[in-house]
C-alpha cells in the first residue's frame, strides 16, 4: 500500500526498544525508508525493516499545520553552541528548474529549518561560505582552524557544517590544527540536500548538538548516521572517519576504532535522546591548545596499483613534494621495481598507509616488506591514508629537519594510530 | 581457561544450526578464534562468540595420529579440476630463522596439504610461478589467462592460488580476458600462510571445490571467507572483490552486489557442505570465449585528494597515457582546478570512479558534477576503481578509436556495472 501523503501510526523497534511514531508520510528518495514528518514539524527516516506495524491514523495532519515559527529565548542554563557553515550539500537547496544541487543556505537558514535545536542549546550562527568541500585547500583549512581557535573560549562546542566528500580530510586535519582543544568541535554533513524530505541533516546536527552537552572532553568529531534510519548517529574520532559509500545517509564509517559516542534517539522526544559513550571516549586526552600552524602543500598522497610505473616517484620528486603517503596493497606492499626508485629519490620522505582502508600496514611479516623498509619507507600502523596525508601536511608546515618530521609523523596523536587489537 | 593443546569438545551454533565439533586446540593469531585440529587431520577455525559450551575430551588427540597419508584413486564420476599456483600467501612458508614469510609452496604441496580435495574431485595441478602478487605485470596476466584459454576444454573448473594483495586485480582483468568462458576460473588466496594453524587456504579452496561441483554456469569468481570463522565462503564476481582488510581472513568483500553464492560447511562432513546460490548467479550470462587480447600500458589509476596539483593530468597526458581512470569524492567529484586541465589534455580520455568504494557515480545531483561531464569526463556507475583500470587495459589493447573505446568502456561485462539498487 502506498503511504505517501497520508497520516498514520506506525509501530516500530530501534536499537533501544520497541516504539511508536506518527505522522505524515512524505516522499523518499530510498524504498527501504519511510520518511515521516511530525506534528512537531520535523521529519524523521523510519527503516522498513524496523517497522512492525503501520496503519492509517483518524485524526490527520495538513502539512500547513506544521509551519509554525517558534520563539525560544536565550537560556543562562544552556550549553552555547555555534553553528559555522562551511557549504556542502548540507547547505544546499535543489534547483527546480535544472533538478542540480547547488551551494545556497546559511548556517541562520539551517537553525530555521531545525527550530528543536534552539530548545536544546543557546546557538549562535556563522557563515564561514559556501564551498563545495571538493574544492577546499590549504588556505581554506587554515582558515577554518584559525576561526575556531578564536572563538572557542565563548563557547561550549563548535559545529561545522560541510560537504560530505572531503569531511574526512577536513576533520583529519583540524584534529592535528586544533589538537588540545578543551571543547568538542563536531563536523557535520548532510547526504541529501536539506530541504528534501529525506535529509539526513536533522538526526546529524541534533546528534552533534547532544555529543556537546554530554561530553566531557574535548576534541575533532564527525557526527553522522549510523544507518539508513534516523535512530542512531554515531560520533566518529576525526582522524577515523571514512566516507565509504556514495549516496547512503549511513556512509561515514570509523575505521580501525569503535565510534567515540553513539546518540540514541527517542524519534517523539528529541529531549530523551541518550548519548552512549564507548571505550573509544575513555582514549581522549586534552593537551595544550596552539595557535594552528601552517600546513604545507609538498606532500603527494600516491596509490599505488600493480603495472603501476615507477617513474612517477621521479617525478614527484623533482616536482619538489618532501613526503610521499603511500597506499600501498595489503599489509603495506609496492612492486619489486618501485624499490630501487624510491632509494633514489632522496628528497623524499615516505611514508606507507594500506588500501584496504580497514587494518594496519605491518613491515615485518613478509621478506618484500623487509626490503621497503630497508629503502627507507616508514609504516604508520593504522592510520587511514587520508589522514595521514593531512597528518604530513601540518607536520611539514612546522618541521623541515628530516628526524623530527619522522619523530611527529610515527607519534600517536588524536587517536590516529592505535595499538594491534588482532 | 587455557585450552591450547587440550582436546576438547565444542558445542557452537553456524549459519545452518547448532553444530558440534571436536579436536586438539592449536595456537591462534587472533584471540576471537579457536583453532581445533580434527581427527580427520584438517583443521577448523571457530569464532568464540559462537560458541555454546566447551569442555575438554575424555580420549585425547595426540598431534602425531593426525599426519597420516591418505591415498584416493581417480574417479570417473568426479568432476575434473586444474589447480593452478601463481604465488603468494596461500603458497607461502614461514622461514622460522628470520619469522618472515616467502613464497615456496607449488600447487601439488597444497593439494598434499589438503588431502579432503582429492575426495571431492579429480584434481591436477600446474606450476605457473611463485609470485607475490604486487609483482604481476600485463605480461603474467596475458600469460595466465592464454593458460586457462588453453586448458580450460579439459576441465570442469580451474583454481588459480594466488596473493591477496592484488588479487581483486586479477581477478577483474582475468574477468574481461576470459569473457564468456563456459566453465568457473575461481581466484583463491589465504590470509596466513598456508603452514600455519590458522591458515584460511583449506576452506577458501574447498569452497571453490564445491562450487566447481555445483556451478552450472562459467565466469571467473573469488572464493574467501565470509566472516573470521571457517564455517561460510564467499563466491564473489571478479569484477566485484576488493580487498578491504589488510590482514583479517574476511578480508574480501563483494561490493555494490551480492556475493554469487555462499558455500556453508558441516564442519564435521565436508561432504555435506552447502552451495547457496543467490540471485547474483542468476545475473551470469554465457558469450563466446576468444583468444585473450593484448592488455595496454597507457591506463593511469589517479586518486583525487582536496588540494592536489592539477599539473599531475598534464604530466600524464605527455608521458602518453590514453586513459586516466579518475577515483573521485562522492558522487565524482574533482576539484574546480581540474577542470581546465582536463579539458585541455585531449590525448587522454577520463573515466570517473569514487573513492567511497560503494556506492555509484551520479554526474547529473550537483552542478559541479555536470560541469566535470561537460569537459569529458564519463562516469562508470558503480564499477571499482581498481576493475576499471583493469577493464580500461583490456580495452585499449584491443580498440584505438575513440568512440570504440568509450562504447566498450560503458558496456557493461561480466556484471562489472549494475543497475541502480537504491
Amino acid at each position: 500500500m502506498n503511504y505517501i501523503g497520508k497520516t498514520v501510526e506506525i509501530d516500530f523497534k530501534n536499537a533501544l526498544k520497541e516504539d511508536k511514531i506518527g505522522g505524515l508520510i512524505l516522499p523518499s528518495s530510498t524504498e527501504r525508508v519511510y520518511i515521516i514528518k511530525q506534528k512537531s514539524g520535523y521529519n524523521v527516516g523510519i527503516l522498513k525493516e524496523n517497522i512492525i506495524s503501520i496503519k492509517e491514523a483518524k485524526e490527520k495532519i495538513k502539512q500547513i499545520e506544521i509551519v509554525k515559527e517558534k520563539i525560544i529565548k536565550q537560556d543562562n542554563n544552556k550549553k552555547k553552541i555555534l553553528i559555522c557553515n562551511i557549504g556542502g550539500t548540507i547547505a544546499s537547496k535543489i534547483d527546480y528548474t535544472t533538478g542540480a544541487v547547488s551551494a545556497k543556505f546559511s548556517a541562520e537558514d539551517l537553525l530555521n529549518l531545525i527550530p528543536e535545536l534552539k530548545e536544546l542549546a543557546n546557538i549562535e550562527t556563522y557563515t564561514y561560505g559556501q564551498i563545495m568541500s571538493e574544492d577546499l585547500k590549504n588556505k581554506n583549512w587554515g582558515e577554518i582552524a584559525n576561526l575556531v581557535y578564536s572563538k572557542y573560549k565563548d563557547y561550549d562546542g563548535i559545529i561545522l557544517t560541510h560537504g560530505t566528500d572531503v569531511l574526512h580530510y577536513t576533520s583529519a586535519v583540524l584534529s592535528y590544527l586544533l589538537d588540545g582543544i578543551i571543547i568538542p568541535v563536531v563536523i557535520v554533513g548532510s547526504q541529501r540536500s536539506s530541504d528534501r524530505p529525506s535529509a539526513d541533516t536533522t538526526y546529524n546536527l541534533l546528534g552533534a548538538v547532544k555529543f556537546i552537552i554530554e561530553s566531557k572532553k574535548g576534541g575533532v568529531f564527525v557526527s553522522m548516521h549510523s544507518s539508513s534510519g534516523d535512530t542512531e548517529i554515531d560520533i566518529i574520532a576525526g582522524t577515523k572517519a571514512r566516507k565509504l559509500h556514495s549516496s547512503r545517509r549511513d556512509a561515514f564509517k570509523s575505521i580501525n576504532l569503535e565510534p567515540i559516542a553513539k546518540v540514541v534517539f527517542d524519534l517523539r522526544d528529541i529531549s530523551k535522546a541518550k548519548v552512549k559513550f564507548s571505550d573509544s571516549y575513555k582514549l581522549l586526552s586534552s593537551g595544550e591548545l596552539e595557535k594552528p600552524g601552517k600546513l604545507s602543500d609538498q606532500v603527494y598522497l600516491l596509490k599505488f596499483f600493480p603495472g603501476q610505473d615507477p617513474k612517477i616517484i621521479d617525478y614527484l620528486g623533482k616536482e619538489g613534494y618532501k613526503i610521499i603517503i603511500l597506499e600501498g596493497t595489503g599489509l603495506g606492499h609496492v612492486s619489486r621495481d618501485f624499490i630501487p626508485q624510491i632509494k633514489k629519490t632522496k628528497s623524499v620522505l615516505f611514508f606507507m598507509t594500506t588500501q584496504t582502508i580497514y587494518g594496519r600496514v605491518n613491515q615485518n611479516v613478509y621478506s618484500r616488506l623487509r626490503e621497503i623498509k630497508d629503502a627507507g619507507v616508514i609504516g604508520l600502523e593504522d592510520m587511514i591514508a587520508e589522514t595521514a596525508l593531512m597528518k604530513a601536511k601540518c607536520v611539514l608546515g612546522k618541521y623541515s629537519k628530516k628526524e623530527d618530521i619522522i619523530r611527529e609523523m610515527i607519534t600517536p596523536k588524536a587517536l590516529d594510530m592505535g595499538s594491534r587489537t588482532e
